[in-house]
């Protein structure tokens, strides 16, 4: 059904920061248990129950019910007590949790009582074909041509990392067993020319070699060879580990994984790109692939994907090609906030329009404050590359797990697809066996229903899921511009907050100094002691006040990308040199409600109080430790 | 907590198929939904709603959960018009789908509100926990050491598969790189030598080198380096394509898979194993390692584990090692029931003696009829071999999606993690991040949740899992023998039913011919027919009164093992030479309740009437097509 979408109002859609929504969740959850109970009354209707009320009443039954019972008190307890308060509106400004979208949580939990595989259409044709629609719901959120595109849900985002290696890998190779195969096709080319050859030339012979296809899959990479002629997967120097894991799997090897550095904003330097690709052909080094991160896990940086997609086309007319896969893991549904209402990218020139209009962003100077171009126009650039990992648990607000990836010429399927026939269900598209042309074999239908309710209630649009990916952005910038320069006075000392950079998207990292303090050491001891104490590692996990995480960023992945902020923060060259490392706070803020200015001042006040405390904290840990170890080791020994 | 088990009721635990137990569905759900909702209330509870009565009285909140409602209505009817009736206590008898269990239900739909993500510690300590309580629980039933093994979720049985390949590819790689890295301890071997030494050699060698260890892994398979010498990847001749793309996506490759003929009775011919390695030393090529497969896919056989292990033994003395993974994706849980009360192996004269005191089997002769000393010690030998993939949501009767996988020495984890610094939490044995040790990054704490708590419902021995693993034998068994000769007759012809061997677990293959026929494509066709009608193929999932599934053996994947089969049914060599491939239906006896003799019997003639109108139905199909072919041509022609 195409519904005619109202004005959505986010506040309908989740459980409540309190449990607001219980009514309706409870109402829409029991209906559909319900439901479920009805068809499996009706199925048959003949057949009479098989536990019967005097198995019910038995000793054994009863005796298991409340054994069964006892072990959820268990559960629960250790869920409540072990469990991080990420549902609050407006103090968890830590690790990527939150609140997630209630009908996404209900079409699970119920279509977990159907429980469908959808690894073969036989045993879920439903949950199928929602998985089926979903991949094309990613495909047009991502420009993708309708028709021409697929994609699918994966076990996470890592997965889906994998499986676009694994298409890379599979499809850099082709040419080579072309060449074994029927070298007719590729007469003249040189072994550098085959290795270059783009994915559209690539996929234009195998549409004439439909029945040598098997045959030249069976030469290509699948079969444990060229494996090491294929060159290098670039990566950004941030090199999340996820990638590395993957050239691990694949057998593309460590060796070949190659980082490129970020600039002093983290985004992976297109200069610094080009530089080594061509150092590498200088070598006869082909480019297996380059991977544009849109949504960096530390940062939430978007790397500048049009100037990827840019020198590609340069270095083509050079006759260097590569693969371009985007890990937009983390960022990939917020391309939704750049679709109109007809699911088209919006003119820049538009967008204030069509967001007033949809009543995205409360306070358009913060709008101003995040869109750049380089946003604008990497996400617009999405459309242009192979492949693309979108994680509905992410940004999606899906509950965990669920990744996806979309691919832009569906073609590619047979790259890496199993079995000589190729079987699809009821004439339409679906395949009959899912399980052949993804990485994963069984995969639970209620994750479709999941991610296609969702879909369905929010549309992946400015009507939708933009409106959501609006709230998120505008709750990151109140906190960031909340941040900026904050003051906290304790024990005499003046200590400041900085953010690192201004944000892409909605990831807010920021340190904590000591006015006049110069050694870096100490700024990262104050912000990594000031996370023990805003986090899990120190105190209850329930009472905490304020919530956030760390990392950090150190010369082996980040290089000197972070010198200029900490020069900007006073320290000298030599000090980072010295160093090495910053620890850096970091929030991703995915509340639904902190966009809202009363309730983001609200929690400014509440916040800025637990900051204060937690600072306390640290240097009264501290000074006792400092002042007094002398005098409590010698309490401790009489 | 321990828990004293009581005499489990096994009908306590499903949502029943009339949804019997609703009551208690109902009941323990909301109970976890309030306790969840009052956890969020009660965090900071100074802090106000930030969804208020004004905000739910708003046109725009009324409209979106309407259209929230108009969304859930579409959603249940598609799951409703398009799911198979699995739940039936006694009409389906095809794929691996059945109710699962109401405690592991509840569980994850509830854990799914804290929504943790196990990939770290940080993010979900209590499921995190739970999940690393799992894999030592999975570890016990394997009889693994305590202590000294590991296991965790996977998103399905191929992760699992793929990352057993993993784990034996870097391991088996590991001697080329000590030998580049720190010779000395391996002076003096040879290159065929360092290919042929023990998963336990190589441990104990790499526990004397902790400061070397990221340098050697470095220059491991990992790095790309010696994937073409790792040698032969071994599994059954049935190859389930999960092991084809396992050997492509590790970079191994299909070259290096190689099948093992099965025998007969569909398990891997062990004799022909050891002249096939024996043949590859001869020309120098190292055996990377061998799947053994416990319920294979098609007919749920067990393959003889005790054989491969002593063979693997016998083989040692002559200077050659090869890796064994055990598949037990299907048949994992299946161990439970020959650990007792106190999760022992349970000797083999003990076994009738524990059964009966735990009133597993309500007819010990169907129990004799299925346990053969070859089942007995192909499970016994599982504690052997160096890995294992276990899905819960196969035989643990867990929602999907849920494998996992279980390493006999935890010490193998350091050959495929990442990070040179290896952190755990709280003093304990927990990794702080569960991604760097495993193929897969975020993943749902609430599947850790539902096993966890399945687990602590029903314990992995006799006392739970055990009982219902038994149950699920007798009722196949009961199949089994309902189907031995079952004569129907249609159209003046008589029909009957051949069971294709003694099932090694809860998997019934079967077949029907026409007495007299002798011509094998008309009788695959028969079984094709039949299955279309008893499926969704051809008329409607939801009246459908018998279900079944169905699988091609061919000779491309089974060779000539279907022979004596195929023979004993009266057909000759050289008609199956000739048709090269027999139509097999399929029935996994998953049922919860089928093994009770009157729930049985009542379904029997049920079924078997059911039959009956199917057959009438292929033959009245054909009847009408063959007698009237012309004639429809010739009135649709006017």
């Amino acid at each position: 059904m195409n519904y005619q979408i109202p004005e959505i109002d986010l506040k309908a859609l989740f459980l409540g920061h309190k449990g607001e929504n219980v009514d309706i969740f409870k109402e829409v959850l029991l209906k559909m248990v319900d439901e479920h109970v009805g068809w499996r009354q009706n199925y048959q209707p003949q057949d009479l129950p098989v536990i019967t009320p005097f198995d019910k009443s038995s000793k054994s039954f009863q005796d298991t019910t409340d054994h069964m019972r006892s072990v959820f008190n268990e559960l629960s307890s250790k869920l409540r007590s072990e469990s991080l308060p990420w549902h609050t509106a407006g103090r968890f400004w830590g690790h990527m949790n939150s609140e997630t979208l209630m009908p996404a949580i209900i079409a699970y939990s119920t279509a977990m009582l159907w429980n469908g595989n959808n690894v073969a259409y036989e045993s879920s044709p439903g949950t199928s074909q929602m998985e089926e629609e979903v991949g094309h719901q990613l495909c047009k959120m991502m420009s993708y041509k309708a028709g021409e595109s697929w994609g699918h849900i994966c076990a996470d985002g890592s997965i889906a990392n994998f499986e676009g290696l694994w298409y890379a890998r599979n499809m850099k190779s082709l040419p080579l067993a072309i060449k074994e195969v029927a070298p007719e096709y590729v007469e003249g080319k040189s072994e550098w020319e085959l290795l270059n050859m783009s994915t559209d030339e690539i996929l234009d012979i195998m549409d004439k070699l439909p029945e040598k296809m098997d045959e030249i899959k069976a030469k290509s990479a699948r079969s444990g060879r060229h494996l090491t002629k294929l060159g290098k997967w670039l990566i950004p120097q941030t090199k999340h580990y996820s990638w590395l894991k993957a050239g691990d799997i694949l057998g593309v090897g460590l060796d070949a994984v190659e980082a490129i550095d970020v600039d002093s904003t983290y985004h992976m330097d297109i200069e610094k790109l080009e530089i080594r690709i061509r150092e590498l052909a200088a070598q006869n080094i082909p480019i297996l692939g380059v991977v544009g991160v849109v949504g960096s896990t530390e940062e939430g940086q978007i790397d500048h994907i049009h100037k990827m997609v840019a020198l590609r086309e340069k270095l083509m007319k050079e006759g260097i090609y590569f693969y371009i896969h985007v890990d937009a893991a983390y960022g990939g549904y917020a391309r939704a906030i750049f679709l109109d209402e007809n699911d088209n990218f919006i003119d820049y020139d538009k967008i204030d329009e069509v967001y007033a209009r949809n009543n995205v962003f409360k306070d358009m100077k913060l709008k101003d404050e995040w869109l750049t171009d380089d946003v604008y126009n990497a996400f617009k650039a999405m459309s242009q590359v192979e492949s693309v990992t979108i994680d509905p648990h992410k940004m999606g607000y899906i509950p965990y797990s669920a990744g996806a990836i979309a691919i832009k010429d569906i073609r590619m399927r047979d790259a890496i697809s199993y079995f000589a026939t190729y079987v699809f269900e009821k004439g339409a598209d679906i395949p009959a066996l899912l399980g052949a042309y993804i990485m994963e074999g069984s995969k639970a239908g209620a994750t479709a229903a999941a991610v296609w309710t969702a879909h369905k209630v929010l549309p992946l649009n400015i009507t939708g899921y933009g409106k959501l990916m609006g709230a998120s952005i505008e709750g990151a910038f109140r906190f960031y511009n909340f941040l900026k320069n904050k003051k906290f006075h304790v024990n005499g000392k003046v200590i400041t907050a900085y953010p690192l950079t201004r944000p892409d998207f909605n990831m807010v990292d920021y340190v904590f100094n000591e006015e006049g303090n110069t050694d870096l050491e100490k700024m990262n001891k104050l912000n990594h002691d000031f996370f023990d104490y805003s986090s899990y590692v120190k105190g209850d996990l329930y009472s905490n006040e304020f919530f956030t995480s760390h990392t950090d960023f150190a010369v082996p992945d980040y290089g000197n990308s972070p010198l200029e902020y900490v020069q900007s923060l006073g320290f000298t060259k030599g000090e980072w040199d010295r160093v090495e490392k910053v620890t850096i706070l970091r929030a991703c803020a995915l509340s639904p409600y902190a966009h809202d200015p009363e309730v983001f001042e609200d929690y400014a006040a509440k916040i800025e109080k637990a900051m204060q405390e937690n600072l306390e904290k640290v240097y009264t840990y501290e000074n006792v430790m400092q002042d007094n170890l002398d005098k409590i080791l010698t309490y401790q020994m009489n």
